[in-house]
């Protein structure tokens, strides 16, 4: 692969211009060189500012010769598809979480994945890149808080785009803390639960809000989320580890503090995309460094797989009311 | 009453000889006038280290005419029918928690008082004296984080005493959390639930531990209390009241803040009595205070009865392994 | 001296109607038996509400054979002539800060009280009854930051009386920080300077505010005082003594922590008494105790003298804009 | 000028090669052609690393037509020679602080620049560029605490390479805050003073540590500056601004808080490349995007020359004993 990788982006919206203008001027190592969109102007413009092509489809973006990896951040339905396109054509493929939109479809793009030997496919969950994230994976590992027992962990929204709803709480929302918190603890789930709780009245919509879910971990660690959905006072994003022998706690971003008013006080941050830029760059470069080095390292198919039958599991416990149990299909070696 | 009320003290273990210390040396509106024990060596010791009067047993106590309040601070099994019998006397009674081992004996407490038409009993749920819950329940009530949805919380202790067991971590652990949360929130629970979660290899003895205890209330908030009875960093009470426009948090205890070896730190205290230590003078001072004004206004027997059904829920739920329902009785109108 | 100190009280401002609140109520070893006041209405109030002694003069009540140990809360002017009254007729006195006006009264009252022998004189000095700054001591007298070698501090207001003026930051404020950091260091002082500041507009009379004071003790420690008398945004005290290996920091008082409307904060208290009201209250119990075993321990005369001849230094200091040497007598034996 | 800046260095020492490989590896908008220092090898080593150009000296890197803009990190003593060479061949240059070993040189360089009518010179303050002081200075902007009168600061290092000295405790410690305290401030200095105070056992060599350092600006406001040199417990950089409204703080980085061991803590960094490592990419990628514009806008030649005219009175006041007065030429309009 040429020293500079040549990314084709399918998907234009707020956050794939974002991820654009990242692999542009923040990530040496990526040159964006082609852009697909659903709906062809957003994609036109975005081809007109860079001077790049554009392609009428996905499909035909992944097909160009020149285009070494795809990075997709289209509609969460068509992820799946894009996804099985690229390791078809054996093109590397950066996907926005989610995965898929089933475990079925993740267990395709695994099989296919594997079926070629090899890594292509990375999902985009970054808080694994994130400063605070890194450093609580690092303690836990030095064992200075000995074997970890438990995650309390909180995630709060300020407002949710139209058309949320119930379910979205956990495929857009707790994904997140699926993901994170069996990278830190190291372990897979055994169960999940929703559990019922009085809801805000500053909920935007006919959705529930807040949510409490539970995950159990194969050696019994016990995982709490509590979802704010929207409605709360910032985006607040709250983690701690307990183990045996002391805890550990996701720190507060770094903001200045003042004393005014008879009070002294910081600001949190109310948008997610503030709160985790900084790990987006870093997950990027770390893409970038690693298709040079031959292949991702990052979030797998698999890490997609398991937060797609997770959030089954959850989703179906909001139903059933009792915990359901997570049964994973055997790992294969290459992740 | 007389200004200074005298009071009998029924129990001369550590902590009764703690209480009696306070009672002489800085509660000014009372003084203790007479002590029993089961084991009478330590009641004449007492009583010679103060001059004053030795009686033979409880009954004895209650029963002599210049004891106008009693302080009940013998081995729980005890308390229930030390209560009951001050309550025929007619006699002001502090009972330290639990006020009885079974809901029934609770219930026959509050008939008893219910019957005499007032309070006479106060329960020495001694958290509500602290500053910091104190402030969190004013911050409440001033509506600034608007209506209260859940608790997250957590009771972390080092050791615990020989002879402790599994129910333990309820009826005298968890159940500060009982009486706390129901007072923070000013709801009544509605079930209990203990969930299984890893154990810690730090526990000294061959009880659980930790145990998750989760709590819901009629208005559908819900609690959450990480226990750990034994084997913890520190002894850490963490309390979080999470409402619809914000949140309030327990304050750690002031300390004082060192930065050396490259690191800040403060320290966490290491026994609940050096935490309580002015809670516990903030109490007694307003029970005097409120006898001499008539009657208690502190945590009353129907606190008691209710901490009392609540623990055996979750006892029952450990069993069971489901949320249990909390029924209690029609509450009086005298609490 | 009788198991319950007969206390009489000179001054029934606010302060004193508050010290003889604490006195009745809160330290069972006191009581106020007489009190006294320039203007006698306000001492027959205070006679007429607790039933006890109302004097015509201070040293009428001096006179008083059941007066055991005075409390002087009278004008500062009047402090000295009332301690030396107290020390010839051989009776304890508790002086609120300052001790004397001049250098001169001081070494006055110190060569009577020696010539005595013992000592009788306590200074108000309350600080050093606060937990936090007793564990600041605590923690550099265990070594664990090394030597000490400066303290930052700052002491923050947010109003005057009427008739204050620009001595009184030395006098009245920073008088404080002038006892409390030799404490602190262990030392004595060597010079004394007042540095000029940009005025706050907030200032609400022409006095000089905010001013910056520096002192430097016999080993070289520098200490630097801000002194916002007032128009600052809360009381706020603030001390962090740096040694040779670390720091420690007074902690702010415990206060409730909270999230709402996108930031994280507590409230800082508004007025000394709230901040000290606990030092006010260990402050006089650790005085009546040590009466009870014979002699004050608390600050002495000499370190009202101390305080008197700095505060000195640093008004020529900032006269004649220089740091000006402290020169103290020999101390005597008996402190 | 081609969108990817060609750009010169000279000095391949450790800060060099760092800034080498940021420039290579991090900033989209810039690429290393040419490398030069004085010590030849070193040079050679970073050119054949990168297949770059090695020049045999400074003023042949600089004579290079594809070189567009020259990067400074050479030895303090040849800064200044090497930036007029630059400014002679109207070349960009970014030179690391000190921009010069005197205030004539400094005089001598704008005098250049100013000839020119433009700006081409940008010196090496990165702190401008860290997160936590660009929020203060927006904080201060916002006016939320008034019109700012003081600054308390510090500056510990744990250690210092070898040949260390008295007066780098100003020319490469303290010129940081010298710098960054009249950026935040918006203001120029009046006066300069060395304060003496007790020494550190720590200290590694002969020279004066700690020292602390104050400053005036015109308006009347006090900057003051505890500096260790090194012994100190950590690389702990602190400031805070007082306004006449309220202060703020500059913040901890980010970092784990842990409990364990009875205690609260979290690391503080050791190093200041670690600690402001975020700040230099900021730094440079903003350099890069400024002179895709045409100009650098970043801290000037004249920044420089004021760092260095305080620095020299500083250390002339460490020897007078006095506070020391700072005469700046005319402010030319180019900056």
């Amino acid at each position: 692969m040429s020293k500079e990788i040549k990314v084709g982006v399918i998907g234009c919206g707020a956050i794939g211009r974002q991820h654009i203008a990242r692999l542009m001027n923040t990530i040496p190592e990526t040159r964006v060189v082609a852009v697909a969109d659903y709906y062809q102007p957003s994609a036109q413009a975005v081809a007109e500012q860079y001077g790049i092509t554009c392609c009428a489809t996905g499909e035909e973006l992944i097909a160009r010769p020149e285009v070494e990896a795809v990075l997709v951040t289209s509609a969460d339905p068509s992820h799946a598809g894009y996804v099985l396109e690229c390791i078809k054509a054996g093109k590397f493929v950066f996907c926005e979480k989610p995965l898929a939109q089933t475990a079925q479809e993740c267990e395709e793009i695994i099989r296919a994945e594997v079926a070629g030997g090899r890594r292509l496919v990375q999902v985009g969950f970054m808080r694994r890149y994130d400063r605070g994230y890194a450093a609580m994976k690092q303690a836990i590992e030095s064992g200075e808080i000995g074997a970890p027992l438990m995650i309390h962990s909180c995630h709060r929204n300020m407002s949710q785009a139209p058309g949320f709803a119930t379910d979205y709480a956990v495929t857009r929302v707790a994904i997140h803390e699926i993901d994170i918190s069996r990278w830190l603890l190291d372990d897979e789930y055994a169960t999940a639960q929703v559990l019922a709780v009085r809801q805000s009245k500053n909920t935007q919509g006919d959705w529930l809000n807040p949510q409490i879910m539970m995950l159990t971990t194969r050696s019994g660690q016990r995982i709490d989320v509590e979802v704010q959905t929207d409605g709360a006072y910032a985006y607040d994003i709250q983690c701690q580890v307990v183990g045996e022998d002391g805890t550990v706690s996701l720190p507060d971003p770094s903001a200045v503090v003042k004393r005014a008013g008879a009070a002294c006080s910081f600001p949190i941050m109310t948008d997610w995309s503030q709160r985790f830029i900084e790990a987006y760059d870093i997950e990027f470069d770390a893409w970038a460094k690693a298709l040079l080095n031959g292949a991702p390292d990052g979030p797998s198919a698999w890490d997609g797989y398991v937060a797609c039958v997770t959030g089954d599991a959850l989703i179906l416990s909001r139903q059933t009311g009792k915990p359901e149990a997570i049964e994973l299909m055997e790992k294969p070696s290459i992740y």
